[in-house]
């Protein structure tokens, strides 16, 4: 092959397997780093070529300028066995739910979505109709989300499920998009919706399932819990919010949707602003119900929202100035403040000490 | 759950069963629509609701117009175990070709590739050497192409690799946009490069890796195929061939990448542009040494270029006026012409006599 450093006549059979499985002495695993790490990693090495590029890895989503105008664009992937279970996630569910996790992103950067692609691995166990329980979720969100399917690729799989999908978004100027890197020492940081929710829907539906498969006749009892499993199989992005910050006249001074927990936003906020943060357990909204469910799994329910994750609400922040404008907005919650970065991300918890806030985000290579 | 149409107490599980696996009556399988039937079903049920979304599902890229301006967009998914095997796909080479076949669709709309975003899944087989491995062809693509990697999605895999690959790409206008169905009769069919060396290069690499696995300590001897193996696992997109065009003054009528084959692709072109075509056997590019190991394993070196895919020259059809600006150029065949829809999709053989084509294009689903 022409690869400029390599001799062509070198082409050997399984040569990916001395990097794969035999090169122990340089063998460097994936658990080590991290997915945060293998990010930063793959990042290093990338050059950029366009001007028109103004935002390349490292947000919720890339940002490309044309003429002023702005287009934002994130891409999510959805894989069986990893992001879902087909044993309780309904298709149409499924397919909402890998739509809105991606419009999450862009409205994460206070832009409006548009478009989407949606590309799709099938394995011969899918029929036609189960392609179009699928796309009828993701038909759906477009909908109610107002955005257009573009395009896609389909293909089988030799395995399972996979559903890729890229979101493009839009603003109307570069100063209006909301990064990650720009929150201030004494800025409000405010989260919406509550926390955790989504994470105890999934343990109930992991317990459910086990109980499920060693006794089939038994259908698990799921009632009372809606508003836990509506969080965990069809979560929807807070549009909502971004409207009703444009109408009260307010830019966040920073901004990420919660998609791995509280305590991982932050952090990537923290560290790409250069300063640390305090927030109070007791301001955390959780809800009744998860709180509750969050008892009988033994669970610490601001665990549950510091870690837990999948929740796509949006924690961002505010200058101190703001605040009038939005403390009669029932869904946004004041949880703490910016601080210098000398002190730390710290959390007071409900006795007031002051705990130290570790970025548990999801490790995806473990 | 919350769709409109469900109750919410009928969450039960592995209600996807029925779907999938049981439900006799309504069961379609995907082999029986095939790919493109599967892309049009889809299709079918697809609203749009912003004017600014120009072309969505139906060609090499979407198109997307905000104040004149034209972004064009395409996606493509590579699975382990479809669409290569690593047992003799060197991750650079895998990662620089998972780029090209993307760039390759925006070339095909006669735009210019500017950024990408590349999501991967991967198993804990991997190691980070090996990730590395995979990124240098994906850095070494976007800095023979100039485009650049703006963002993506790391994942764990259950299973195999996965690579998912966004391309954006922009042209200075609506006009400069080639679609599949444009081509009009008496328009020149034009191809570039030449065909079926990649799929003859599959050939050879799976018979190879046969033999290797009967006996592993017999290296294969590919020398001497390096040009047919390159094809197959270090292919190029034909950015030099649009900007010759642009150069010469030439706007083809019509424009599609050939990854499923010449066959698969005319039908495309003729069936959106409402025509028919005759091609000319004699006329189609066929690499000497891919004729030559065409003979070796019993086929037909017109069925593979027809057929045999993953070439990714340009398929393009121009205006007889045109003809005297490309015919000095050596890298374009013309191999026929648009002919009227009445008169069907035709090839005439090396004797002269005219025999129907017929879009094998790869059924994914088999």
């Amino acid at each position: 092959m022409k690869f400029p450093e390599e001799d062509s006549n070198k082409h050997t059979f399984a040569f990916n397997k001395k990097i794969m499985f035999e090169n122990k002495t340089q063998r460097t695993e994936l658990s080590e780093i991290g997915e945060f790490g293998l990010i930063k990693h793959i990042e290093k090495s990338v050059k950029t070529f366009h001007s028109e590029t103004i935002k390349g890895i490292g947000d919720d989503a890339a940002v490309i300028e044309s003429d002023g105008k702005i287009k934002v664009v994130t891409t999510d992937m959805l894989l069986e066995g990893i992001h879902f279970d087909l044993a309780y996630s309904p298709l149409k569910h499924l397919g909402y739910k890998a739509v809105v996790v991606n419009l999450s992103d862009i409205y994460a950067m206070n832009a409006l979505p548009k478009q989407i692609l949606v590309s799709i691995g099938l394995s011969n166990r899918f029929s036609l109709e189960a392609v179009e329980e699928l796309y009828s979720g993701i038909n759906m969100a477009c909908e109610k989300y107002k955005v257009d399917l573009i395009g896609g690729d389909t293909s089988s799989s030799a395995s399972g499920l996979v559903i890729s999908v890229t979101a493009i978004g839009s603003a109307e100027n570069k100063n209006e998009i909301v990064y990650r890197n720009s929150a201030k020492e004494n800025d409000l940081i405010c989260v919406s919706g509550d926390l955790g929710a989504a994470y105890l829907g999934l343990q109930l539906l992991n317990r459910e399932k086990k109980i499920f498969l060693e006794n089939p006749k038994v259908q698990p009892d799921l009632s009372g819990f809606d508003y836990l499993l509506e969080r965990q199989l069809k979560p929807e992005a807070r549009k909502d919010i971004i409207k009703q910050l444009k109408i009260a006249g307010v830019k966040p001074t920073s901004m990420i949707d919660i998609s791995d927990g509280l305590a991982s936003e932050l952090f990537h906020i923290c560290t790409q602003s250069e300063t640390g943060c305090i927030i109070y357990e007791k301001k955390i909204p959780v809800d009744v119900k998860a709180a509750e469910l969050a008892q009988e799994f033994n669970l610490n329910p601001t665990v549950c929202a510091l870690s837990g994750g999948e929740d796509y609400e949006l924690l961002f922040t505010i200058a101190q100035k703001d605040y009038a404008k939005i403390q009669s907005f029932k869904d946004i919650s004041v949880i703490g403040n910016i601080t210098n970065k000398s002190d730390g991300m710290k959390m007071s918890d409900a006795s007031g000490n002051e705990i130290e806030l570790k970025a548990q985000g999801w490790n995806a290579f473990h």
